[in-house]
């Protein structure tokens, strides 16, 4: 088989390793080279391929490659752009086809959440209509951990580190001062319809009384009276709250707490939501409230990175390789849970139909009687899924990230693309 | 000289190393058991002391005591009250000295901000005027680096280090996904007055172009149209703009951008700035924006403290009670700065008369002409104050973080002392 060149590309909002998944994908290509000639990877996305601004990936050194295991945000720059049905956009794939026919690329790497899995999917699909199959390979990514069939999602790990350390050090803040100052505090965290993440915050209870006392989860519609007895409860118990609130919350009609702006895959843009839920607490119980929105630093704090985590973004991006050359195609490289405890696991291939465009929404028995905590289930799954710390190398008091030099392939079409974002 | 017992409390907003300085009071205190016998904490800080509300950490074991050196928060809790004036609250000073004698309590440790060194000093003062003389000796605590006469505040250096990095991965996030989504994420930091925290979000900068390509300080009136130009020349050049702004921002007529309710010292209770400057640059330069609040996170922040910030909050804890036992009285331990680079310090002996009540701004020499950065002094200054990784010992995926027994010491006085707040 003649030697063909691999695309790869990360997707969506980015994570605090998705870069490991990448330095897996370039890592094991290279050990490869014998069936993989160059990684090629799309400046932002697949708008990178649509429009033939590739980066030669070749060019960098591997201490280059190696730091991006410790790297957070996207190395090659990120999208949120979907491609159209194929009936209704045939132009899209057939433009795909003919740049990946013009430098030669015969794998496509497509690293990203359910979204991108169904692109990887069409993708694939396409190119076998068209008589020139490409072998395409998903990469799972989400921090909202909402992807289908594999047990967790690469950068989910860390958020969820990151999310109940920060809740834990809050509340010890909190606790000092409830006396005489803050009596409440509410965090606000990202997931736009799964509690996967807000979940997660309970991981920082230890013992009865520990922080968080309520979470705010997509999956349990807001009852305002019932919230504000939850609240009212823990404070008189333990002197002070600490909630956990979900940017997705919907009243019991369906509608958004905080309603905002729709991205570009229409789905609603959310945030804002704790400070509205702070109001609500001071002006019905008179408690004084502190609130936080963390936003982009809970996926990007790759300084709190779980080790755990790192390893499975790092062995998704090599497995996809390996399946790859396998010559497998439309599949996903997935993470199978072998065991809770001890956590034992190890990458599976999952078929991309029964991935793309599904949400995985916490399971209803994760999510305590009332509504407003986690189960013991939910402890057993999501417990190991933080384990480990995986420090970046510091340089004068800051994590020393890389930046690669993300050289552009010289264009061979003559023709351009118009993508619309 | 016959042993008496010591008194120290915490005060004011907490920060993620004043229990270090608790750490080096204690393990000081204990080595020089032939002075002082025990230490007693204020449970809330000096309303403790007040409501005869005593904690004996004779009962912690040393491992305990240890563990305080890496937990955040305050360990006997904190408070935000402040002593009135000796002529117009003289039953205040009064019942401090009743159970300080009842006590047998001869030294004084006040581990706070400004209005904490005033408290100090009053004591201190009116102990001498009745007769009963006191030895009362301050320590330095603020994430606003603001105290007078220290060189720089324990605290400041951890949260310094927590916005440098939270920007730079913040950065690193926004520029992966600035082409098709977000194209300014604004963060807003704490600093009631001072803008040292928010100047120390610089330190993320390691070269041109790279974030935060605007700062908001308080020491700078914000001009909304100069403001915004400023963004818009940003993003013309890096297309993707980072803003850092105070919570304390006014406009050029002194009012606060985003005024709120007031504290228990008469402060203003700022909060909710981000969203504000967020929306004004969406409406006027039609970018999209993400926003972060962190809030007490910024404070709290234990797992990813500054080491030479977590060694000077100890080392004023531990000077501390050597100046007490040398009989100084009326002082606080404070920083000085030997040199920049190498970075060298000691703790030397400052008055409490100098230091209490003030606020010490960012120099003028230490802001950019144009108001929205900072020069090579401030960086001079700010760069060793974030200087070394000081990780708390993690169990289970999160950090283990040290709770004391906080055993209440039996009561002596018949008397309840009223306390409002």
């Amino acid at each position: 088989m003649a030697r063909k060149n691999a695309f790869y590309a990360q997707s969506g909002g980015v994570s605090a390793v998705i870069n490991a998944s990448a330095c897996g994908v370039m890592q094991t290509a290279r050990q490869h080279s014998d069936q993989i000639a160059k990684v090629y990877a799309g400046r932002n996305g697949i708008i990178g391929a649509l429009t033939e601004d590739l980066i030669d990936t070749s060019v960098e050194s591997d201490v280059a490659v190696a730091a991006l295991k410790h790297t957070p945000g996207a190395a090659f720059g990120s999208c949120r752009y979907k491609l159209g049905s194929i009936r209704e956009h045939r132009a899209q794939y057939e433009r795909l086809v003919e740049v990946f026919r013009a430098h030669d690329i015969g794998f496509l790497f497509y690293n990203g959440g359910g979204d991108s899995q169904d692109t990887t999917h069409k993708v694939s699909q396409f190119s076998i209509e068209c008589g020139d199959p490409i072998v395409c390979v998903g990469i799972p990514k989400t921090v909202d951990n909402d992807l289908a069939v594999t047990d967790c999602s690469p950068g989910f790990g860390s958020a969820a580190k990151y999310l109940a350390t920060s809740i834990r050090e809050a509340a010890f803040d909190l606790a000092a001062m409830s006396r005489t100052s803050t009596q409440v505090f509410v965090l606000e965290v990202m997931g736009r319809h799964a509690g996967w993440t807000t979940a997660a915050c309970a991981l920082a209870a230890e013992r009865e009384g520990d922080a968080p006392h309520v979470l705010l989860m997509p999956e349990v519609a807001f009852h305002e009276d019932r919230f504000l007895a939850k609240v009212d409860d823990a404070f008189q118990r333990y002197r002070h709250c600490v909630v956990a609130v979900s940017e997705g919350i919907k009243t019991p009609d369906g509608q958004f707490l905080s309603a905002g702006s729709v991205d570009a895959f229409g789905h609603a843009q959310l945030g804002g939501v704790a400070p509205l839920v702070a109001s609500l607490i001071s002006a019905k119980l008179g408690l004084k409230c502190h609130w936080s929105v963390p936003d982009y630093l809970q996926r990007s704090a790759r300084h709190i990175g779980s080790k755990t985590d790192a390893e499975q973004a790092y062995a998704v991006g090599r497995a996809a390789v390996e399946f790859a050359i396998a010559g497998r195609s439309a599949v996903m490289s997935a993470i199978r849970r072998i065991s809770d405890a001890p956590y034992r696991w190890d990458i599976v291939e999952a078929q991309l139909s029964e991935v793309a465009n599904k949400e995985k929404a916490l399971p209803a028995d994760f999510i305590n009687p009332d509504g407003f905590g986690i189960t013991e289930a939910a402890r057993r799954y999501l417990a190991p899924l933080i384990i480990g710390e995986s420090y970046p190398p510091f340089k004068e008091g800051l994590p020393d990230y890389a930046r690669l030099q993300n050289v552009a392939v010289p264009k061979k079409l003559a023709n351009a693309f118009a993508v619309e974002f």
